[in-house]
């Protein structure tokens, strides 16, 4: 028996003690965060070698089975081979979903932790069958601590609005509640103007906000700056009392982000998102001009990394993705208010990047030849100032497939970047624009085309998507102007290469007429889109002039900060086709 | 005081007694129908002079107001001009929603109809208020009487489906209910198989269909075929009495459909929609080769309109909306298995196609002249074999506006008739890449891009549309394989003109790979697209790739049911550009 199995066998042991049929154990926190605190997310990982997000472990008596979604289903398959957990493919054919699994193997009493799981997700599992709020996670050794580590707090140059101000915002936009409870950390982080670094890659701290009567911050109180005043803190423990206490006030609830421990509480909730999610999605004008100038500083360490990449190959015909990811954390550093990167280096040569989130490790990554078919970068940085996601592709020695491939990804990110729209189009709508140009061609990616992108926050922020499938996180917001969401189209083929061009677009006001008000996007990622590898048969004019503008604009835009070799070099990546 | 104040005087009176603020009358009948059964619409034309669909009318003491959507706004303004009735645009900046007005205004107590109101718009406008199940329809004099005409049966080469079959297959799906009470005319005509007159334009019958222990069909026993045996008859007296002895029985009710008054009776509702939504929506082989015969033989009957409408304004210089539709109305009168027209014709010169659900009557039409810039017909025949709904705009003369305007139309229909998409796209998502073409310039129709059609059924269908919004009214289905949407792109300005080109679009599968499982649309309606009135520099090679195999197909499908004159005029009209 390996480690996994000598654990999965002592948790059925006590399964069994407690008479449920199946545990269940979500990819989450009490926040409903995308990555875990590190404390909580601690526990799948203790069964399972799966390293990815958004998963589902479920053990039985007689299976242990995973369910991910299309980002993981390549890098899953390597990382669960060998256990005796199998994949359970999201949405692919033939493969059940949780839901129907529970059911046809009823599996009831189901046994998870109520303090993970928002109360949508168990109101729903709870109409199938007993759902018991019980937790095993006692049996995982080597819990990280819960962090300690101060907070620090953004000035108004930075915030553009006062945590004051924001929560009083917040609580015009109650209606009938008369406090909300918000759980969800880059809520929090927005609202209090305060950041911490508890997660991986993104700048949150474990904390609660109560906005009612009084307005308090439930935060370890000595991780807090004394200047902070925008609302009482009192320490962690006094959470469950103090709500306790409010209980029977009306209170704005999020079910889908609210764990159910928590929403069983209030005796009068009044479900909803918090009003912050869409005000956090609406940039300020000056997150909007702080993140225009952290994206100019942030396309140089691009720029710088593909220019090393092209230069170590061509001198000594080989590197590595690891040495790459370390020479592009060094460009980025060397960048005024970088805090660190706002998500894993995704730095992926030939087929590597066919799986869409597979990262190189310093004990895990791949040489990068002369020979290769592509390199894939994704990364991005948060600054004082703003949170970048950018992704190029770039040919080291590209076939006739790959030139097709990346060309279409091109075309696919253009028709979004340039499409013009009415007020009250979402992102379910815009999405198909881009989705059309590959599904024309028997292609699809199975990800969403783009996501919001926070100010000094979660990398990954809702309302504001493009996504033609209800995902269920509320991400079927209207898009309209100061809302920056990533356009991020891309060609995976098991096996050969991952293609895939990443810009982010901010929107913004194009003009209005008898018909309506109408809105478009600027480009606010300012990194050249390699044109060597296009088949420019296939592009129309209109994409040509786009590109050609396009990097026009990057030509100006970066020039000023890089030396007089990296200007030559970006000059020749931006000139036009 | 004109009629409409002087009921509306009286009616205010009553609201007085009876204690309540405002009285609100939808459109609408117990059944939820588009076109509300005669006796039950005609309490809104009573208050009100608005001849169109889907329209909120509201009277408080101080004010009337009527809420329409934006295919009226033109129309609504001609006939509420010199009444009391201020016309409310919906969706329109500025413009409060119904809810809205009546919260800031305070119009509670608020009486309305619990028969014609579905439940859920009841819940939603009670949590702003008291809301009244009161009636003041005793006011209206002459009500049409309700419907006794027969029924007809559709035997198995028109159906394809027994109703038997059908029905059986509905309660499968009942999932945690045992029973199910369906209200909707549509669902409850495609399940019983039966037809009738009692809505005009749509070959429904005044009925409820209780499926559960015993399936009984409550309609006036007289009015059904003797050799119909799928249900129980029961006459529509006995509804009340029958609920109340089954409301303890979980029942699928469908809260956005069935009216309060019924939904109120179940202690065990479980809501949803009936699966015979969606079952309706995707057509059987038989109803799919019918409706492409039915397709083709109405396609004769427009192009016969077009060769009269030119012969007419070459011989005489003059003609009229009226008389074309009457024209019209014979041509399809001699198609084999021609019941009535799907919906009023559409037959609108110059700027009365600007108002987009105009439709000429006896005593109110417009003379075409030679001098208009172009005329729009929008109609439709139900058959023994199939429903359609065909938009075609012929220009007379022609300015270079409409030239453009009318090109972007064909260029936004031809977006989405040659899309190629993936399984599990919602017609929300595709609407995006005919809107696209529009609002790139400026242009936006306020309706939506399409809509399914029945089969011998309401030419208005759910679950499957193209629309960017939400309605409301489960049209976010995914499109998929049997189901007949139509696309109908416009332009529509005010004072010029009005654009529409519409087709009746069958999704089919195109291909399944690696990637998953595409489907596409074949285009089954048969009609020449007008081309001399096109600015061919505007499109593709695609575009008229496009165009020209469709004109092939409708010139080999059409010609064998035209005389020669006609197939030489066809032959013209579908020439290659």
């Amino acid at each position: 028996m390996n480690i996994y199995e000598q654990r999965i066998a002592s948790l059925r042991a006590k399964m069994k003690e407690e008479g449920v049929a199946a545990y269940l154990i979500l990819t989450g926190d009490p926040h409903n965060s995308e990555t875990p605190l590190p404390y909580y997310g601690a526990e799948r990982k203790f069964f399972c070698p799966f390293s990815g997000d958004n998963a589902y472990l479920l053990i039985s008596q007689e299976a242990a089975l995973l369910w991910t979604d299309g980002r993981f289903f390549i890098s899953a398959r390597q990382e669960l081979s060998g256990t005796e957990i199998a994949l359970m493919e999201m949405d692919s054919p033939g493969v059940p979903s949780l839901k129907e699994y529970l059911v046809s193997h009823d599996l009831f009493p189901l046994a998870t932790s109520f303090l993970i799981a928002p109360v949508d997700f168990i109101e729903s599992i709870g109409q199938l069958g007993e759902v018991r709020d019980l937790s095993f996670s006692y049996l995982v050794s080597d819990k990280p601590e819960l962090p300690r580590d101060p907070l620090f707090e953004l000035a108004l140059p930075f915030s553009g609005q006062s945590a004051e101000s924001k929560i009083k915002k917040v609580k015009e936009q109650l209606g009938q509640a008369q406090a909300v409870l918000i759980s969800t950390l880059d809520d929090i982080a927005y609202l209090t103007n305060l950041r911490g670094h508890d997660i991986p890659y993104a700048p949150l701290f474990h904390s609660y906000l109560y906005l009612g009567e009084e307005n308090v911050l439930f935060v370890d109180p000595v991780r807090v700056p004394e200047t902070y005043s925008a609302t009482l803190v009192k320490p962690l423990e006094e959470l469950l009392p103090y709500l306790e206490s409010v209980k029977d006030v009306p209170t704005l609830l999020d079910p889908v982000n609210l764990n159910a421990k928590l929403y069983g509480l209030f005796s009068s909730p009044v479900n909803g998102p918090s009003p912050s999610r869409l005000m956090k999605a609406v940039k300020n004008p000056v997150e909007i001009e702080n993140t225009i100038k952290t994206q100019i500083k942030d396309g140089t360490a691009v720029v710088r990394f593909q220019m090393e990449l092209e230069k170590t190959l061509k001198e000594k015909g080989v590197t590595d993705e690891w040495s790459l990811g370390l020479y592009l954390h060094k460009c980025r550093q060397s960048n005024e208010g970088f805090i660190e990167e706002s998500f894993e280096n995704i730095v992926s040569v030939g087929s590597n990047a066919a799986m869409m989130h597979y990262a190189p490790s310093e004990d895990k990554y791949s040489l990068v030849s002369a020979e290769a078919v592509s390199l894939l970068l994704d990364s991005g940085g948060t600054y004082f100032g703003g949170t970048t996601d950018t992704t190029r592709t770039f040919p080291i020695k590209p076939n006739a497939e790959f030139v097709h491939d990346y060309t279409l990804t091109l075309k696919s990110l253009i028709a979004l970047s340039r499409a013009v729209f009415i007020a009250g189009s979402n992102g379910r709508c815009l999405d198909g624009l881009a989705r059309e140009v590959m599904w024309r061609e028997g292609l699809d990616y199975k990800c969403g085309t783009g996501h919001g992108v926070g100010y000094m926050n979660v990398v990954h922020e809702g309302p504001n998507a493009f996504r033609y499938k209800d995902a269920g996180r509320h991400d079927g917001a209207n898009i309209v102007p100061g809302m920056i969401t990533t356009v991020e189209p891309g060609v995976y083929k098991e096996g050969k290469y991952g293609i895939r061009i990443e810009n982010n677009l901010l929107c913004v006001p194009a003009f209005e007429n008898e018909f309506g008000t109408f809105y478009k996007f600027d480009t606010i990622t300012y990194v050249p889109i390699e044109t060597s590898c296009l088949d420019l048969a296939l592009l129309s004019q209109e994409e040509k002039d786009w590109l050609n503008a396009y990097h026009a604009e990057v030509k100006e835009k970066l020039s000023p900060l890089l030396n007089e070799e990296e200007r030559e070099y970006l000059a020749k990546k931006t000139q036009a086709i």
